[in-house]
């Protein structure tokens, strides 16, 4: 349950409502939104009536939430929310977001060779890591912050906002200080001190799903970080561990359609982790945006042979720009059709 | 390695080429085709040179085959094949195939109200089971060939093939003389009597993917019945078991690129038991006509809620016709773009 | 809802019952074993009281089984079932079971080469597939009936029986004919057709779990053999499909105290396939037995690296017979602790 | 490979063998053990021959690492590794190791009662949690520096050492200071920065596997803190995600034999998690021992329907007591027949 406070309560309005929450055995969760105070209800599963708090003085609404996540659940937001990536864009408004990109800064010139290229694409944003988890500590580890200098120039070359990984909570301001958006990636969607720091900024968050979260799993670990007041949370598919070995993860597609009817954020899909191979990458980015996708964010890099990381599922320029107006035209033709791409329409 | 034999070849220019490969240590495997002689040449990992058989008397060409299965692999046939489905429709030739009908025949009146709609909505054939494979021995096993009967009256209405499950080797023969395509259900991928039994004849065959059967399973599970001498194949795609619980199976769909460069053979998708919920079947048909799939196979019901299985996850016939203008939609795009579908494209 | 008629009802009691049920909307399912009538009635979920039928003449109990599966449930037999194999050896009765051989038969040498020394080990019983599903048309297939008659000539030298595949409906009587354990293999869990067959006989069933079956489907699967009048059913935990891939398959270990619990059938393991690699075959078998399981099958090979199939999971009779003192050490020290392996206790 | 300096080697020495490193296109990494120098040598699957090192001055032996992780491999070290817990124990010396406790500390009274009655049962080490990583934010998190104050008491009343989680790089010296071992969780094994966190000190490092960690998965996190130069880690299996909704998760027994042949790291398993019933627990325990393992960690609990977390999972006293001779008992019969549990034995 949560229970939504008017604008103008008071302090005390507020400490009143949280005595009676836990003279009912309940744990009050207070969520200190930018505008108004909510506060959520947990329980043990017996039922609690709205009536026992609707009346108190300071509160303007009671909603029953049946799910273990509140504020990321569409009984909380029936409508889609809307979250931006730098200042000139917004996820979530029916046109597909493209983000593209590198897996990892790798030096001054291929960066910016990608930036342009990807924004000549039609990409909205560009990704690259500079803080890189990867499964060997005998691997390429990132450029750091000097990678973090150098999406920054590539930014200012292009206008391109810039989303990029951030791997503990000590780089949060750090990375904050560089990027639009920050990425948690799917080794640490259950880091819950991490999600607690991005959920501590105002920056936009692009949540990886785990290799092996459910979708509960992957908006409980969304609630984490809504839960510290940060409500710019956009999810990713990328993938899930099968025993299917012929790609690198199975892209669980379905995810797409139940997350819609689940959530008020926005979903991106990420073909490239989920295929692991450039062959598929473009069927997939297309199959997402298909299934109803807000976006793709996609692996791009001049020379793949040469990456550090991630070759052999990044695209060259050229095949992103064909994807890209793939995607288009599909996205086109659902809305020229005037078909929703709602998953229950 | 493959040996095509010429169309003139005699029987002992056959025989002889069967010597040879038993002198080499290795097993051949004649597949009798309709037209020509070819000999599958199996061996043990050592490699064998084309030019032990190309200049023997008889032989057309040679072709080597670097994966398990053999007359599935598109270096056997590097061209997509065209599969027929009755007299008027072919799989494969890059309009999308659609598929509907319910989970099972249930009455002549339920068939028949079924058969109509789908056909108005543009189906291309009908689909419903009068064998039907059941997790319990107590639930609703189907009409058998009463339900039989109903289909054949279904298409006289219509004019749609029909497509319907078989599920032992003693029914193949009744089951092929009602049907246009046989359907081998994903618990049966691996019943190799039942591969067999389809294989001796020339029926198209609609083969499911196990639930926990592997792309490269499921393709040499297609190699038992091309090595039978029947090449009407048509694979499916229709979930496979993974952790994830919000939906009935998770939808493989990365399958549709992978099987485009793996195999000569059509895909289709089941967004029905893919996904289970009704909510998200339009989408995933959406999906897979994106990634490149030739075509859907739908549940639809007159009345879902009362459906003796299945009825979670069935469409009515009103949002059957809208997922069809969808589908017919997203493959128009692509083509008016002249973006190919093909994986590697 | 189970109900049990008495040894003495008259056919008109059971048809009145029958009646009965019908009446209330409910389906009733005559399973009839050896010594009485027993009706399992099958509902829609709503609850339905036992005093609806326990007064009707002829009725000798009512029982309510919670579970989809109804004579396999503990529910149903709350004790543990003893199940023959052959004449002289029961499983269940406390004492492990040790069943040995080659994954297929390949000549007279080597299966009486095997025999004898597996019996010298100490096993009771020899399997040995005549009949083989294997992925590829192109592998060996088995020597089919002369591998049952080998497989009979091994038999009368040691005095073992035997265990082998059956793999099509239409195998059954004859397989039955030289075996004293029809086996179901992980492809075939769920081919009603050959489960009914078999359910039809009253030889011993070793039904192995499909590699994608849940715990649930395997005892469904067990339900159609009993549910056809056929009571000696023993389950095998042979490994599940997982993301891992160190292993051939993932040894539900948790398989063997869940099956317990909820059915009275005994439950043997099958290391061999479960983990795929010779190595580790003791380690699994010695786990299986500690956690309770009712016996183990497995393969053994004189000369593993010569096998047909399944060469690298195969044990050399020495090893073979060093890990049935362990595991026949492992059970001892259970015993002589007085340490129930019951998983409840 | 791996280049093991003298104990007497100079800096000019350790820096020249960097330098020959480099020439050859290698990268060299410094692994600083407490007693010599290790230089890992890292290359991109190109053959290097020893002896391009063997005879450079102040090194002492070349050792070729097949494996993608160097330090934990039985390729580096053949023999077992014997790790420390506390002063008084030694994990890994053929005993097995019992560690029982509450999932959470909860008070003094129940860490207190917990901890005298699996000393009394005979448990070596005492498990609670004071940071408790929740799927959601909303459930009770641990108590904090207050628990580990508690555990500490608990260990002054029983001489039990502590084992508890640290969840946070900045947590590390806190918790440090009052643990003899830092629990990694399972949904943190990747994180890196907490694996280099705990890698810089020299506790004892329980390292638990991810849900969808390969074996090979996590031999590269353990990697992550050995190369830091913490050489004191162990390893525990706590279950898998699968499809199979039964128990909680899967308990991959399979990687018992499989650690054991690939790492010199002892290997314990988690038989609470694992399962996720405490009606399964036992039966695991003593599988786990039985295939091998070096110990269990065991969630114990006086009053289980009361806990604040895992309490479904949880024994209680008296059915860990009689757990612990089970195990004991298995350990004691292989012993007593001089069966190694060596996984190759």
């Amino acid at each position: 349950m949560m229970i939504i406070m008017k604008t103008t309560a008071t302090k005390e309005e507020v400490e009143n409502v949280h005595q009676r929450v836990k003279a009912l055995d309940l744990h009050p969760h207070q969520i200190s939104g930018a505008e108004r105070n909510v506060i959520g209800v947990v329980g043990d599963g017996r039922p609690v009536e709205v009536t026992a708090f609707i009346r108190l003085p300071g509160v303007a609404s009671v909603i029953p939430i049946s799910k273990p996540y509140k504020l990321a659940s569409r009984e909380f937001f029936p409508e889609n929310t809307l979250i931006p990536i730098g200042n000139n864009h917004v996820v979530g408004n029916g046109t597909p977001t493209i983000i593209g990109g590198p897996c990892a800064v790798e030096s001054r010139e291929q960066i910016l060779e990608v930036a342009k290229s990807v924004k000549e694409a039609g990409a909205h944003a560009l990704r690259g890591g500079a803080f890189k988890p990867r499964t060997s500590p005998y691997s390429f580890q990132g450029m750091g912050e000097e990678g973090l200098k150098l999406l920054a120039e590539a930014r200012d070359l292009t206008g391109l906002p810039i989303v990029t990984e951030v791997t503990a909570p000590e780089l949060v301001p750090l990375v904050a200080d560089y990027a639009e958006v920050l990425q948690i990636g799917a080794r640490n969607m259950q880091n819950y001190a991490l999600l607690k720091a991005v959920g501590q900024t105002q920056r936009t968050v692009l949540l990886k799903r785990g290799m092996s979260a459910t979708i509960n799993d992957l908006l409980m670990a969304a609630e984490y970080i809504l839960a510290k007041g940060n409500q710019n949370v956009i999810l990713c598919e990328r993938g899930i561990r099968t025993f299917e070995t012929a790609t690198r993860n199975t892209t669980d597609i379905n995810a797409i359609p139940v997350l819609q009817a689940l959530t008020h954020l926005p979903v991106v899909l990420d073909p490239s982790h989920s295929t692991g191979h450039w062959e598929y990458v473009s069927a997939l980015a297309r199959s997402g945006i298909a299934a109803g996708a807000d976006g793709i964010i996609v692996e791009v890099h001049p020379h793949p042979s040469q990456a550090f990381s991630d070759g052999a599922q990044s695209l060259k320029p050229k095949r992103f720009m064909r994807l890209v107006k793939q995607v288009n035209a599909i996205s086109n033709a659902l809305k020229a059709e005037d078909i929703s791409t709602n998953p229950l329409q």
